[in-house]
């Protein structure tokens, strides 16, 4: 406990339950309590100027815009993350900001989550890798991190009374590991529960989750805050586990905790822990600082800038057309109006007021000695205009080159809605075409939050290069990877569908107003694609360089059978003439299990960075998870064979080796509707009912000598077929042969 | 309330709701109380031989083995259902059976499902108007129908303990609602529990299904009987519903309930009504009954034979290969063992014991006077046989036309376990490999209960029939067809697709071994591959003839825009050279609603038979529900536009039309978790709302004044924006506003 808390009235206990204003908790000076200030992330710090409005959107203080969880998801790069953290921590510390509200490691669902953007990955092991990258990162400055939103919020459509229906599989199995695993390797200083319902109980008052989960399970040592205006009943809430109601509730929050406290629904220790907690952080972040320094503006816009070319993706790049020289070949058209207006951050509570501002177009002017011309192509506001258009496209017919940003405008994707469809907006395909009649030599950069379809563009020009909300140097980087001075180094972290329709989640998003069913399981991103067989526009995992590389000697090893954990080595060489990096991806597959398994899954993953012509041999562990399921008991993992995939994606699998496991059958009970076929595949009970039978005499076991009736008699439970006949007390003949097992 | 229940003890009571035996019920002699039989069905009437094996699977009387349901399925024709229901009444009289057991209704939620064969349709409309006609058949003659199986059993692994995990919504639009029209329309004697649990109550204990839907809301006036071996707990089944438990389940069922009575926690009067209710329906049947009559054997299996013509659905017939001359042209080789040994009726509790068994081979050779020769081509049990493939392949080099019967051995399809996969055995696909390579002119002939994939032969040979489990006359059926005596009168009532892989339930199916979600909630068959866009081998509704039929004209009035009922008219013309029938279909699409909702559904079906060149204008009423969806207060049809479409499959549709029905808007009501977009669209709601925002003056009318974020409040509750800040409880202020609407 806390020892302030011992000092502090039941009053001041409720006072510091809540905050004290938008952004910051309630100092309590006689007890040593200092408040401390919490403000959006997660790319950047957003600390409003001047006094917050009502809803907490007015302008800020200005800082580094760094790239979007759905850029920094693609680059695959733990490391680098946990360098964006410590730029973070450092503006943080500078504005005088105690807790950052990210990262926001929930799955990418469907390409629809108008917060696709703060996402990293339909991926939960490459989102949990990285969330605790960040986390590192920036708490490694004093600064606490906010681990959100939690959990299973995966849509903005009715996110504030929406119940994500959901079994305990697929939380465990998809929507939940990423939290676990940013939580045991980082301990985050807060978690934020979301705004949502799962199964019918809020977020915030769901015990389950915030206590049993969470601590118990996982062994969270910080505090849990609400996301803003998440919480409807504070009793409720205080009860289930959550810390800090935030932004300040005003008395009624203080009332209705109090209120439960005198009627006994809630124990005034209950109360004490949570003070206890938000303390405790608050005091361990200020007792890790050193002390604050001074930003340096243009390093972290450098860093931002790197950061932004490790997450584009190099989707194609036929014959080469990538990288452009930057002095020989004729005229460069560039086109769309996002060469100039960059889209390169989102809408809603992340939305950052830049140190600076790069755009495509200057970046390119100031690489390029060769000639530049620019033509906007299109409204950003989708409206049509001719004219634009026109001028593109002469201004296309007369270039080498063509570079076309296109892009999703603000108002097509934004946190509090969801997409309707994945269409890039109708003036842009129609530019597509239009430039197409004129010059084929075209590469296409994107700019989106969440993947666009890329049907009319994907097959049809040589180049794409998707490049997400990269950030306020995002311009630049784009310019660095068009003009080869760095590689694109980013891969999917989502797949891209031929069709929305294709989409795992398409007939249940975003649901009624009240619920949505999650009804592809653990089905989700390239677990779907891969089980329905279905074609997709690129794999999850995918993106290409500027050298290439091979993938060799691939071996699995397991030290003892009966331990589940493997390691994968394979030699990874670059076999091009430059520089560059690639993601070794491992995927296991269960090939044969007591349930339904998706076909392959990520289970581990390493950025390799090589001269060109060198070699190195890649280690990769996988642990028990890695060839785990959530079963009824809990984590589960059943002898037998394995695959283990080595690739560049999730359908470029350069080598599979098959393992064969060991470890001990799991333990199986029998009850009382415990099924023939159950018995039979017991150990002790197979013995135990084929006795019972041979007693029972000729009738059962002729029954059981006709194979057709044989199988149809596999799925009935014992004591129904006991009982047949009406002779038989068929449970209680039953519960005898539980007896003797 | 019966009579004989005054006058009988609570012993006799209790004796009465159970069987007395494996098919039959107790007397009670001093009450005048009759035992009844109640025997499986409902393709034939399997009324065992001798006394009743312990699991009732022995040997049974002969009786007409009529066409599965697969195939009836296919029909479209209650009318003739209704025939085929008058002529097991008759067998089942003259046998002295009271009930017989079906029709079953379940709907075909994956092309696995062992017990396909028993049950209709992927659709509910279809399923439901050929079940009501069924029942209405067998009840003309005094015998009782029991509608199976009460609800949600859609597959055959873990039946007995499975629950399926399914929405009330999906529950409403697609389980339900075969079971409903069967009800209301036929009033069947009995309803047949199944064995699986429904969102984790078994449904032998499901009051909600047995009692608040099934009776009060449905208005059913029959009992409730337990599938055989469904009851787990008795008096539990009593409370929730279920009247008769089978088969004999001995002194513990009397024992559970009296002990529940002694307990109180049931009361005598519900024993009592269970007891009436039994008693009654046994009463209403035999009033029923006429004096019995000798079955006249050869009648029905002509029935049985013209049924299995109606059941068969012509799939491909390029250059119009069938039908086939009897008598011109060069040797006709029938290869298949299929075509001497006939697989006609499913396995498991409705296996029959045929009157007469036609085979294919014997009705070809003796309706056709062109030399006809016969080989195997493959053995039933799927081993290789590379000489009866040889000798197949010989016949087929010499032969002008192959008739090629493939299809599915017994013990690949089954109650009680379920397939997993939809492909023919090896053999027969090699098979059809090898006789392509010598012969093209390839007729085959399907067998099978549930829907086989048919790479490899659709597109390759020119004609496919696929007559499902035809019953005994299917073999001379089928000559019928082949040789053009009469019309392959079968629609498909069920999807063809490509792969198994895009099934709707690919990823769920059949679940964990205790649940089952049902994940793709209401898109179940043509409605997934619709909203999923995927291409299907052959859709819903299609089958071919041997005349062509035009749609035209088609109009579509509604009388009063204010009320959900319209008239759909179209003109069939038979436009080929012979007389045949055509199923009209019409299907219905909501434009814009509140609720996602399907592309089509099946609303309305006309089966069409018209001389050569002969028009009939044809009439569809489309009711109140052929509009709604089952919102949150029922069946809701909201105003708004409707597409009402009119085709001959899912697929191809002649001829849409729109319309507007100006029906009232359903009554919203606004509470504390009212979103800001629930209260703009509320009638008053918006006005109280637009005047409290103007009194709480700049901050939140700036707000609003921001499309972007304006966008973003509209799925914030309004007291959760009231109380932003924290100087406002949101929820007091959102009370007042209520109170204002």
């Amino acid at each position: 406990m806390h020892p302030a808390v011992s000092k502090l009235s039941l009053d001041e206990k409720l006072s510091l339950l809540t905050g004290d204003s938008f952004w910051s908790t309630a100092s309590v000076a006689h007890a040593g309590v200092e408040g401390a200030v919490l403000t959006d992330g997660p790319h950047g710090v957003r600390l409003q100027s001047g006094s917050a409005d009502h809803l907490g959107i007015n302008d800020s203080h200005p800082a580094t815009a760094f790239p979007t969880a759905a850029a920094t998801g693609s680059t695959w790069d733990p490391a680098l993350l946990e360098e964006m953290g410590e730029a973070l921590g450092r503006e943080s510390r500078a504005l005088g900001v105690d807790v950052l509200l990210g990262p926001g490691v929930n799955i990418k669902r469907s390409p629809l989550c108008g917060r696709n953007f703060e996402y990293f990955s339909e991926d939960p092991l490459l989102a949990g890798a990285l969330g605790a990258g960040w986390v590192r990162g920036i708490q490694s400055q004093g600064v606490g991190a906010s681990l959100k939103h939690f959990a299973a919020n995966n849509q903005e459509t009715e996110r504030m009374r929406v119940s994500a229906e959901v079994d305990e599989r697929t939380l465990r199995e998809i929507y939940l590991p990423a939290f676990e695993r940013t939580v045991t390797d980082a301990q985050p200083a807060t978690v934020m529960c979301s705004y949502n319902r799962i199964n019918g109980t809020y977020a915030s008052e769901h015990h389950w989750l915030l206590t049993e989960v969470l601590r118990d399970e996982w062994g969270y040592q910080g505090y849990v805050v609400s996301d803003w205006g998440a919480v409807s009943n504070p009793a409720a809430a205080v009860a289930a586990g959550l810390d800090l109601t935030m932004p300040a509730a005003g008395p009624r929050h203080a009332a209705d905790v109090r209120a439960a406290l005198e009627s006994g629904a809630l124990d005034e220790s209950v109360v004490d822990i949570a003070v206890s907690r938000i303390l405790t952080v608050h005091d361990r972040l200020r007792e890790a600082r050193g002390e604050t320094q001074p930003v340096d503006v243009d390093a972290h816009h450098a860093l931002a800038r790197r950061i932004a070319a490790e997450s584009a993706v190099l989707l194609a790049n036929e014959g080469g057309v990538l990288p452009l020289s930057p002095a020989e070949g004729g005229a460069i058209a560039v086109v769309g109006a996002f060469a100039e207006t960059p889209r390169y951050q989102g809408a809603g509570s992340s939305h950052i007021q830049p140190t600076r501002l790069d755009t495509a177009l200057e970046a390119i002017r100031a690489t390029a000695s060769r000639e530049v011309r620019f033509a906007a192509g299109f409204r950003l506001d989708g409206a049509e205009d001719e004219a634009l258009r026109a001028e593109a496209v002469d201004l296309a017919a007369g270039a080498e080159t063509v570079v076309l940003f296109l892009g999703l405008p603000d108002a097509e994707e934004s946190e509090g809605f969801d997409r309707t469809h994945i269409d890039l907006p109708a003036v842009q395909r129609a530019l597509v075409d239009a430039v197409l009649e004129v010059n084929a030599n075209v590469v296409v950069v994107l700019s989106n939050g969440a993947v666009v379809a890329l049907d009319g563009i994907a097959g049809r020009v040589p180049a794409i290069l998707e490049t997400w909300l990269g950030g306020q140097a995002s311009g630049s980087a784009t310019a660095d990877i068009l003009f080869g001075a760095v590689e694109p180094g980013g891969r999917l972290a989502e797949t891209v569908p031929v069709r929305l329709a294709d989409n795992p989640a398409h007939v249940n998003f975003p649901g009624t107003p009240k619920k949505v069913v999650y009804g592809e399981r653990i089905y989700v991103g390239y677990r779907w694609y891969d089980r329905t067989e279905r074609e997709v526009e690129y794999p999850f995992g995918f993106g290409l360089g500027y050298t290439t590389f091979a993938l060799s000697d691939v071996a699995v090893s397991v030290a003892d059978t009966a331990v589940a954990h493997a390691v994968v080595e394979v030699t990874v060489t670059n076999t091009g003439a430059r520089a560059g990096a690639e993601v070794v991806q491992v995927y296991v597959g269960d090939v044969e299990a007591s349930v339904d398994r998706p076909v392959r899954e990520l289970k581990g993953f390493a950025k390799v960075r090589l001269a060109a012509g060198a070699s190195e041999r890649v280690r990769i562990e996988l642990d028990e998870r890695a060839f785990a399921f959530w079963g009824e008991s809990g984590w589960t993992v059943e002898p037998g064979a394995f695959t283990v995939e080595v690739g560049t994606s999730s359908r470029d699998i350069a080598a599979s080796a098959e393992i064969e496991l060991a470890v001990p059958v799991p333990e199986s009970t029998l009850d009382i509707e415990s099924t023939i076929g159950d018995w039979q595949r017991h150990p002790k009970g197979a013995g135990v009912l084929e006795s019972a039978l041979a007693a029972n005499g000729g009738a059962s076991a002729a029954i059981f000598a006709d194979p057709e009736i044989s199988r149809m008699m596999e799925s009935m439970p014992l004591r129904t077929v006991l009982g047949f006949g009406g002779d038989v007390d068929g449970t209680a003949a039953a519960e005898q042969l539980l007896a003797q097992v």
